[in-house]
């Protein structure tokens, strides 16, 4: 269900419950959460402090550092239990509601088991390439000299794509967890008071945003943590720790493996629903959104907490652990070319901050409970100032405990004042953070000129309306990339000049300072997931009162908390694509760092002027366009199949009309979710293999017209300029996407003839078309950017 | 006026007549046009001769092979006078016809005066900017050496700025002038015969094709001819031929500066008339396309003379100005480093190569002759297969003389065998040509799967059709791309292994490889200009028709043409993209020669892991993206006013839609003109002045960072960010709008459903949004790729 629903006239009460069928054949959580729900909360804790004991007990052996880290994770997991605990108990309404409810949930569930089912059989295949590719690797000579052979160094890596994986995919199902089950509380809460409704959605986006974050970290310091002690780091002849982060780069790789199929997946079935939906529903039979009557109704519900929770779920945890994991390699590089005596704070820095991320985000989200005791003011409170005032909250913590970290890490005696220059890089960050987010509102939200000037647009007609969305869309990209230019080279030369020198005397820190920045940028990003995830929730909620006929207040609360979902999940995504544009940046760096590192030969060097080089970057830039037809026409092809079903539905049971008859949802659900499955494929074929074949094709024609490293060379450019296609593409769709979306909103207000105008009619369209732009190819070209980054660093050895 | 004429039900004769009103103020050609026609043949045959003769004598004194191309130009522009003649002399039929036909000459002829009045200012304005620039630059060490000033060298590029940009306005005028006269008697001629329409569109056409290319080979020729004398080039301690080319550069952005604005107000003149007559006749009014009520109905059909026409030859000029000068810098950068003794082969090949171009052309245009003598069979055969056969004609003899010329010019002592090697390159080239023009029809015919797919799409909609088009346009992308990449790297490969080697021993022919490979792509370049010719002067053969209500058997005839015309439009556009990615290619290296020998350094890595270089990539390829939304915006404002306009008019004048009133058809034309000339400024300023404010910014950046040549990088990057990205946009633009186009014609062939049906009306909709994308944006971005080309390559004195 999209977030526009329209009044509908429902047939009577009675006729509306028996058309709610239970398709739930069994009830279905996974054992490992059915136990921890069930248990006591002290019992928990005390099965939860024995379990970790090894854990700290590693952690204590490699760093102070560590211990605190895990320490900050454990919390916020006991705070998420708690948020989870407090959600639960909210009542889950009438049985109508519950009913429409289940339906979603089962819905949801069973997709995903199908879906990550089948990721999972990917990733054991992919896991087996791996791992026979490092047999065959060729081995650093540093890992030599420490005796990391082959055949540990394939586990290693294996190990951390497969933890990577279910990581991501462990994200992915916690979003969707608590987003079925807070939707029909948040409808339920809305009867009683906004505030009620708005803070069991933030408090279910918490949840889910402090577990994705807190795994994310916790994962890494884990992996860490036992690497260092099992390969006995920083003793006498054994590896560096400087050279220990690299060792990490395939737990990135498995994170945005998973969640780049659970996006394409996910956004895939949640608009081919929509747009199915709409057509034969809206269009053909004139029966409103949401409607029961529609066969695909359900199919669109659950759409919604398949390809917005679960999928924004891994996508942000692999955002983060990407981030974490280059800086790591980044810091560890310039510490060992600095000869910085303790390089740890330098290498584990990426992990406080996001602890201190998880400390903050928290209290941005508790601040929200303040507010609901505020008095009688409230009522009239908008949602978005209520959520804008946490996340000023957040951002001034954020700024405080950034300077607070960069201190406490960086601070080295060679030089003084270094940790003063990250500082501000990191401020650059959440400068850039905070552009971002206000340039997207810009170009997306209907108070500012661009939405009016498209919706204006739309009263010359349907063509008109998408020359002006592609146009607005199109121009949308020259802001970002302004910011991110500047963010970019400021933040490179505040760590250039940070007074981090090497051997020879040459400034080494202006990378690091770039990473940094993205952490900055980063580090509030467990308060903009529960944003977020605020949205799909929000939605959902309006679709169950919509669906259950409650009272007109009801639904006013609802259609206001999903506007302001609407909102956060446009802000997001300029969010996401910025720190995804930073984050590339650090990987393809980190990149260059692996494949010197394996060839031992200096590589720091990327000439487009070689023809070779220069196609390799026609290449990546061919694949972004490629992969965003495919995900496009994916979603066209698979609303077809549901247009044909439901139209089949419409003429076998001609009484669904009249509510007479039953329309079978879970037919339509299952076509979704196995068309979603097998379209997923195809694009993500795509991005995994032709990086690997262009590096393996080039690696082979460099040997035979004798120019070394031609392989690596190639991918390094291919994967920069499909990094920066890929950055404006997902700009362009996202932005066209929400733009066309909140132009037909605008319209609906009444502006332009309103609704069921020709302008109205335009407008649809354009939403329409932005539906597959804005939540399917978009957000997956976000994953797929830092995918390839990972890719080509785990992939590395076969291109050298 | 679109290629979708519709029978109109048009009224009386009488009342037809009345309505066209005779707009031209005062008879206007220019002077040296009327001039050129007034006199006898043999007396400007006696005129030219004494012209040319001081020429030939500079030629004469420079080498035997400028002799050659002179007479070879010579010759091509007595065959075209004869071609003219032969056009003109053919009857301008029915009076009603001529009254159209003179109604669209003073739009064409009054929008082109106004434009080029504004674009030879802004030129003036431009060379008095390069000539302050290249006063305070720094000269080469060999310029100096050579006595060559800072003054001189400011005159000579001032100099070929001015000339090439008067050059390309003059083709951009051949181009119009003579479709505007052509477009009247191929409709007088299909009321006798399909043949001699066709005759004469393919010969109008050519005349202007053989002018075109005629004039940018005898322009760089006459250049080249009168620095070698006056500079006393290669006489001792002067300056060496090698060093030549360099110079050439301002005759390459005069001609890209031109060609950018043609095509820009060209484009929006066309496309914003068309969908603004569209909206208020076809949608509002419920008129046929091109009915003589619709008040914008001329502007229309000017449109297809100025952005088409005017345009196009604009765009061509430029393309092999812009080959030609890159390849000449090219190969006497080689034959330099090589030290070939006669290097004038290496450096005169691309004006050889072109000379036979103009040759093979010829008989081509020619051998259509000939079919209109073969009898019977004739007036059912298919047109397309008649200028196929022409094609066909002209690549055998391409491939023959362009062995020749290899062999002629680059046969070396010192690598026996590499011309065998370069003549291989340009058999890589043509073949490029011919899979880019398979492609390009591949996927917008409608006999072929991706526009029946689309067309299927449109039964469910506008929404879904757009989705389906944008992702065909989006996937079009990946074969060219491989293509180009196949063309760049085997070309490259087989220059390098030609066995030409420097000093050291370094194989050094691989970027003249592909430079031979632009030029074999090139190599037929009159014929493919001719049949593109054709195009629009069939179009609007079939309007005049259309509008002068001959018979059904007259209108088949133009429609015919006009359907052909339709292909071998979209053929050649995906030719002038193919041709504009490897011309990119060489003008960077160009580019990258010039810097190194401006800075005296070696320049010859652009190396993206460098932020601000990789800055420069993300600023370039945004720059494609906002230009792409400034042509499209600026289209659908247009179109905006002149619907605007159509509504006033048939407010204030009730009468027109019964004949009783004139519709004002010049006022409209007005205001397209106006519009189209205020709109084109924005796009165009972007493009001229983004990359010298970059070039600019970080040259100071990189003087106060200590980072040397840091702007000249940046912008290299820039350029070639900017290529790549525009090459994917261009051919996105391209192939979408083409195949929304001929979907709407398949399901005017009655397929889906048919005319009037819904599906028909959702392909409208697709047409309207592929018309900005197809004819102003997308051949925009051609000439914008070269134009940052050149203009890096004329402003790099700022950026050092």
């Amino acid at each position: 269900m999209d977030d526009d629903m329209e009044g509908g006239n429902l047939g009577p009460y009675q006729e509306r419950l028996r058309v709610f069928p239970n398709m739930r054949t069994k009830p279905y959580t996974p054992l490992m959460f059915r136990l921890l729900m069930r248990i006591n909360v002290r019992v928990l804790f005390v099965l939860m402090l024995l379990g970790f004991g090894a854990i700290f007990y590693i952690g204590a052996s490699t760093s102070p550092i560590i211990v605190f880290v895990f320490s900050v994770c454990i919390i916020s997991f006991l705070l998420s239990i708690y948020l989870t605990k407090w959600v639960l108990a909210k009542d889950e309404g009438p049985p109508e509601m519950a009913q429409i409810s289940d339906a979603i949930r089962d819905g949801a569930e069973g997709f995903f088991r199908t879906q990550y089912g089948t990721i999972s059989k990917m990733a054991v295949l992919l896991g087996l390439v791996i791992f026979s590719i490092y047999l065959f690797r060729s081995t650093t000579p540093q890992q030599e000299s420490s005796g990391l052979g082959r055949s540990t160094s394939a586990y290693i890596t294996v190990a951390a794509f497969l933890l990577g994986a279910l990581c991501s995919g462990i994200a992915g199902y916690v979003g969707m967890w608590v987003s079925v089950r807070a939707n029909v509380r948040v409808s339920s809460a809305a009867r009683r008071s906004a505030r009620e409704a708005l803070q069991i959605a933030v408090r279910a986006g918490g949840f889910s945003a402090l577990v994705v974050v807190g795994m994310a970290v916790i994962g890494i310091a884990i992996l860490y943590s036992t690497f260092y002690v099992w390969l006995g780091v920083d003793s006498p002849g054994a590896m560096k720790v400087t050279e220990l982060p690299l060792l990490l780069v395939g737990y990135g790789f498995g994170a945005s493996f998973v969640a780049l199929f659970a996006q394409l997946g996910g956004g895939i079935y949640t608009k081919a629903a929509d747009v199915g939906a709409d057509l034969v529903g809206k269009v053909e039979q004139g029966i409103p959104e949401d409607d029961p009557r529609n066969p695909a109704v359900i199919a669109d519900l659950v759409g919604d907490n398949v390809g917005d929770c679960a999928a924004r779920g891994a996508d942000l945890f692999e955002s983060i652990a990407a981030e974490i994991i280059s800086a790591m390699i980044l810091g560890g590089t310039m510490a060992k070319r600095c000869k910085i005596e303790d390089p740890s704070g330098f290498i584990l820095f990426p992990l406080v901050v996001h602890s201190f991320d998880l400390v903050i985000s928290s209290v941005g989200i508790f601040s929200i409970r303040n507010t609901r005791d505020s008095g009688v003011l409230g009522a009239i409170e908008d949602p978005m100032s209520i959520l804008q005032k946490g996340y000023s909250v957040t951002i001034v913590l954020a700024v405080l405990t950034f300077g607070l970290s960069t201190r406490w890490m960086l601070y080295t005696e060679q030089a003084p004042s270094a940790w003063l220059n990250f500082a501000l890089c990191g401020l650059v960050g959440i400068m850039t953070a905070y552009a971002f987010v206000w340039i997207t509102k810009y170009y997306t939200d209907y108070k500012h000129e661009p939405v009016r000037t498209l919706a204006l647009s739309s009263s010359t007609g349907h063509g008109t309306n998408i020359i002006a969305g592609i146009s607005l869309g199109l121009e949308s990209t020259a802001l970002p990339v302004l910011v991110i230019s500047i963010a970019i080279v400021s933040s490179y030369w505040l760590g250039h000049t940070a007074g981090l020198v090497d051997e020879s005397g040459i400034p080494t820190g202006g990378l690091f300072g770039t990473a940094v920045a993205t952490m900055g940028m980063l580090s509030t990003a467990a308060y903009v997931l529960t944003m977020d995830m605020f949205g799909p929730i929000a939605d959902n909620a309006g679709g169950i009162v919509e669906m259950s006929q409650q009272p007109e207040s009801v639904r006013e609360i609802t259609d206001v908390l999903d506007a302001v979902g609407n909102t956060t999940k446009a802000t997001t995504k300029g969010f996401a694509i910025g720190s995804a544009a930073l984050a590339s940046f650090l990987l393809f760096s980190a990149y260059m760092d692996e494949v010197a590192s394996f060839a031992n030969v200096t590589f720091n060097q990327v000439d487009i002027a070689i023809p070779e080089v220069f196609v390799g970057g026609l290449l990546g830039s061919m694949l972004i366009f490629l992969f965003s037809a495919w995900a496009c026409s994916a979603v066209g092809r698979t609303a077809q199949e549901v247009v044909n079903e439901v139209r089949r539905q419409f003429i076998e049971r001609p009484g669904i009309m009249d509510y007479k008859e039953k329309p079978d949802y879970s037919r339509c659900v299952s076509i979704v979710a196995s068309a979603s499955l097998r379209e997923m494929i195809k694009p993500g074929a795509l991005a995994i293999i032709s990086p690997i074949v262009v590096g393996f094709v080039f690696r082979v024609l460099g040997y035979y017209t004798g120019h070394p490293l031609l392989g690596a060379k190639v991918v390094a450019s291919m994967l920069m300029f499909a990094t920066v296609s890929g950055i404006l593409m997902a700009l362009f769709l996202n932005t066209a996407g929400g733009a066309w979306d909140n132009a037909k909103k605008y319209i609906e207000t009444g502006a332009l003839g309103g609704k069921g105008s020709d302008s109205h009619k335009a407008a649809i369209t354009g939403d329409t078309v932005g539906d597959p732009f804005k939540d399917t190819a978009g957000p997956s070209l976000h994953v797929l950017i830092k995918m390839l980054a990972t890719i080509t660093l785990v992939m590395a050895p076969i291109f050298l």
